[in-house]
Formats: C-alpha cells, structure tokens, sequence
C-alpha cells in the first residue's frame, strides 16, 4: 500500500486516483511514478476491464481498483481522464464517496459546459480545480502514454471564482512536478482558444480525410501512397480517438461553430481567388501565415508530440 | 571541370543544370554529390544571386553560373527546380540553348497546365520527362535543403505519349540514385490525386491559420502559445513558400476547386451534425477516418519530412 516509502510529509498527494487509464491517464500515471515525492501512491480505475490489467502488467500504477467508489473513498486527488461526455454520470455515482478536502481536477479539452454539468453533484467540502493538458498524441490506450508527454508543455487550469486557493497551488505543483508549464485561465476562454488551435484543426482534418475516404477505390489507394504531401500530417489528427473526439464537439458547441463560420468566410474567399486566378490575393494570405508560423517556433511549441513518434 | 574523377561511361548524365537551387534543388544537388556515379558534374544557376553565393559557399554544387543559357548549353540534363509560374519564361529563354539530345525535367507540383505551356517551346530533339518529388518541408532557400530528402519517398515522373523511352529510363535510374521510389503516371490523374493529397491540405492549413491571425491580438498571443493541440501542423504546412503555393493554386485550378467543394460539402454536414447534436454522425465519421490513418501508416509513408526536423 505504500509503493514510495518516503515521509508522509513530502507528498503534494498521499493517494491519487486517475479515473480512466488511456493514453493521459497512463502518461500522468508513468510521469507521477518517475518523480519522486509527488504522490504516495496512484490508484487506477476504468470502466474498460481490459485497460486496468494492461496498466497492471505495464507496472504504471501501484494499485488497480474496478470499484470506482472504492477507489476515489481513499484517495485526496481524484482526476478524470474519461471522455468529457462521461463526466456528468462518473461524478454523479462517485460523489457520495469523495472524502473531505479532496481535490477533483480533470484533463478535458472542453471546460465550460461539462464543468458546470458536474457542479451540482459535488460536495462543498471537495475542491473542484478543472485542468486541460495541451499534450497528446493520436494513439490511445495505456499502452499508448509515455512519462515525458507533460515536459514542457502548458497545463490550463481554470479553477472558479470561489475555489480554494490551496487546492489549486497543489494542483499547479502537481502539474508542475511532472513537467508542465501551468497557467490558470478564465474557463469561457479557454474553451474559445481551444476551438480555433484544437477543436477547429481536428474538425477540418477529420473532414479532409472523410472526402479522401469517399474517392474511388484507385485513387483512394494513391491517395494513401501519396500521402507525404500533406495529407499525411491531417491523417494523424484525424486518427485521434471518436469518442473522445465526439463529446469535444458537443460541448463546445458554439465556440466550434463561429470559428467554423469565420473559417468558411476565409476558405470562401480564397475559392473566388482561386477561380478568378486572383494569384495576388492567395500570395498575401500565403505570405501573412509564415508570421504564424515564426511565432509558434518563437514560442518553442514547434516540438514533437512523442519521443519516440515517427509521425 | 570534372570534380568528380570516375570514368565518364558510368554517369547516367555529364552535366546536370538545376534551375532554381532552393529546397529542392539544393537537396537534389546534395543527394546527387553524396551518390557515386550518377552525374560527373553539377551545375547550378538561379535568378536569385544570392541563393547562387549560399550554394558556392555551402559546396552542394561543381559550378555556380549566373547565364542561365550558358549553363544548359553544356548540359544533357536540365532540371526545372524554380515555381511553376516561372515554366514558360524560362524554357522559352532557354530553348535555343538546349543541346540535341538534352532530357529536360521539373519538380513541380502540378503538371498538366504548366507542361501544356511550355511544350510548344521544345526543341524536337530535346526530351520532356516532368516530375515530381513526393517530398519537402515548409522550409524555403538552398540552406533548407538536405541529401536524404528524397530517401524512402515517391518520385512521380509524367512522360507524354510521344516520349523518348530512353529518357524515361535514364531520369528514373538518376531519381532511383537518390534513393526514391519512381512510378509512372497519367499527367491529368496526377493533378486529381496531388488536389486531395497536397494541394487542398495547403490550402486549407493556410486558411485557418489566417482565421487565427484576424483574431484579436490577446487571443492570437495565446493560440500561438497553445498550438500544440493540433493548429501548430497546420502553421507548419502554412509556413511553405507563397509564391510556389499561389502558383500551385493557379496552375491546378479544376482539380482544386472540385476537391474543394466535396470537402466544403462534408464539413457542412459536420457543422449541422454539431449545431444540432448528432453525436452518432460525428462519431460515424471519427470512427472511418482511422482506417486511412492506418493506411498511411501501412504504406510506410509515416516518417517525418527531414531528420533533424523537430516539425
């Protein structure tokens, strides 16, 4: 029961269950194990049977527990790395069972609407502190993580007005401990920038791929062989999990669809340049973009998903 | 003269011309310097003259020449490496400089259009052999360029009818020596199946990423910082060169704009999908689009542009 024997005192968390063992869940798993006096020890649980034995033979977890209730009663931090669709029945059923002080974070791509669907069932005395890694790759499962994923990447945390402010400074040192560059942001504008640097790109790229998908056979094949010139990068998005996926677009809902609009514009525009060969139109947009790009390199974002990702 | 001592029957060329030494170019001129017994001699002319000095002085080249109808007189094999807008100008300069017997070829990106206009140009006793890496990176200019680029990947060569055969053979033996893979194809089915793999994802990449410039600037600072969630690969194909892209976009009009529209039809059957909650039709497409991501992956074509490229 106690896997890191160190003094009780060093932890940020004595127990910590990650609700929802895939490719987040096991990757925060393995980051916690390979950082000494983050947490004493880390419970997995998962409604995929399947995904709980894989984390046991991988040795990412101390303890595994297919009694959700079971597993979040011991622990002071509670994350959920479930697809957001899932949230509102997890924290409905865990609720009674969360201890006093606990600390309830997640790791959604979307905050707003599937925070506010789990508030109400969440006991005053549990310190809700929602977070969003910007980290992943395509792959999913626990097989699929990796302890490094976190290091140097920015970790949103986008706690309310009227949060403990101690439980979110151990949240920040949590994420910090595994690598993470921690920011709090407003939590209607999170779900804003998120729909026009994630939500957008993946929705476009999911497309992209589908008309590909709709070609006849021949051409579809080459498409695939011949896939080096860009499609390829917008198979990799496009190969992310569904589910997951899915519930993003249903819960940002509106900010998806006035990007998506501003977007339409824009493609519109270039449609028309394209027909009427308006070559000094696409030349401006095509030379403003490259701004962009130095900014994403400046900013040092410009960073492979995984070490060991051949992409 | 002849820096490269072997004896002159086993050169597949004496002299090859590259016009126009910048990413590709320059990578060419590269591999072919690192590959024994394929060219005797590399000579190298661009309107650029300081592209001509970085090529001297980085040594991926036997000869600088800044007269470009100097450089093919002596040359029995010409290579086109310069945008796809700059075809007729050149060859029609050329053309009388060209000597009997001379394969001349290209790298563009599209090909029915700009060999349709510079046909009428060409000499009879000169052999048209177009072509085209399946290759390159966002980066522009001859310091881009790297030997490797075209290990592993397609060189799509689109010979007319008419063709000398032996031209044929002797371009798909030099793109060979560079470690490509050579197929042959159909000039108008090549523009069709290049539309959905490259040039729609260019244009698409460019679009978005010019959505997120228009937004305000506190917004724009922080999609730059947060790109990591999927809109940095679109920066990065939104980074290539814009004169090469507007003529891309010029010279492949039909194909594009046909691709285009199938695209625009499928995301606005996502955009309603999302306005009114069909959680099925998006998880539907989700879930299809992986079998390409596999696909992809099974044709090999899943390696990174450069090796030293972070991407």
């Amino acid at each position: 029961m106690t896997p890191h024997s160190d003094t009780q005192s060093t932890f940020i968390f004595q127990r910590i269950t990650i609700i929802g063992i895939g490719l987040i869940g096991s990757s925060f798993s393995r980051a916690l194990k390979s950082k000494a006096g983050l947490v004493q020890e880390i419970i997995a649980t998962d409604s995929d049977k399947d995904n709980l034995a894989k984390a046991s033979d991988l040795g990412i977890v101390d303890t595994i527990c297919d009694d959700i209730n079971e597993a979040v009663s011991r622990s002071d931090c509670v994350i959920l790395c479930t697809p957001i669709g899932t949230y509102e029945k997890i924290v409905k059923q865990i609720a009674p069972s969360l201890p006093a002080g606990c600390v309830l974070s997640d790791v959604g791509s979307v905050k707003a609407q599937p925070i506010e669907k789990i508030i109400p069932y969440i006991p005053h005395n549990v310190h809700l502190v929602p977070g969003h890694p910007i980290a992943g790759t395509e792959k999913s499962g626990p097989e699929a993580g990796f302890a490094s994923l976190f290091e140097g990447r920015y970790w949103l945390l986008t706690p309310l007005n009227d949060v403990d402010r101690d439980a979110v400074s151990k949240m920040r040192r949590l994420c910090e401990g595994v690598g993470a560059m921690v920011e709090e942001m407003d939590i209607n504008y999170h779900d804003k920038v998120l729909a026009i640097t994630s939500h957008l790109p993946h929705l476009i790229a999911y497309t992209i791929v589908g008309t590909a998908d709709d070609l006849e056979d021949q051409t579809q094949a080459d498409v695939i062989r011949f896939s080096a010139s860009g499609f390829r990068d917008f198979t990799r998005i496009a190969g992310s999990n569904p589910v997951m996926w899915r519930d993003v677009f249903l819960n940002n809902r509106e900010a998806v669809l006035e990007m998506l609009q501003r977007f339409s514009e824009d493609l519109s525009l270039l449609q028309r340049a394209i027909r009427w060969g308006e070559g000094d139109v696409l030349e401006a947009l095509f030379t403003r973009t490259r701004d962009i790009r130095r900014g994403v390199i400046d900013a040092r974002q410009d960073i492979p998903p995984s070490p060991n990702d051949a992409k």
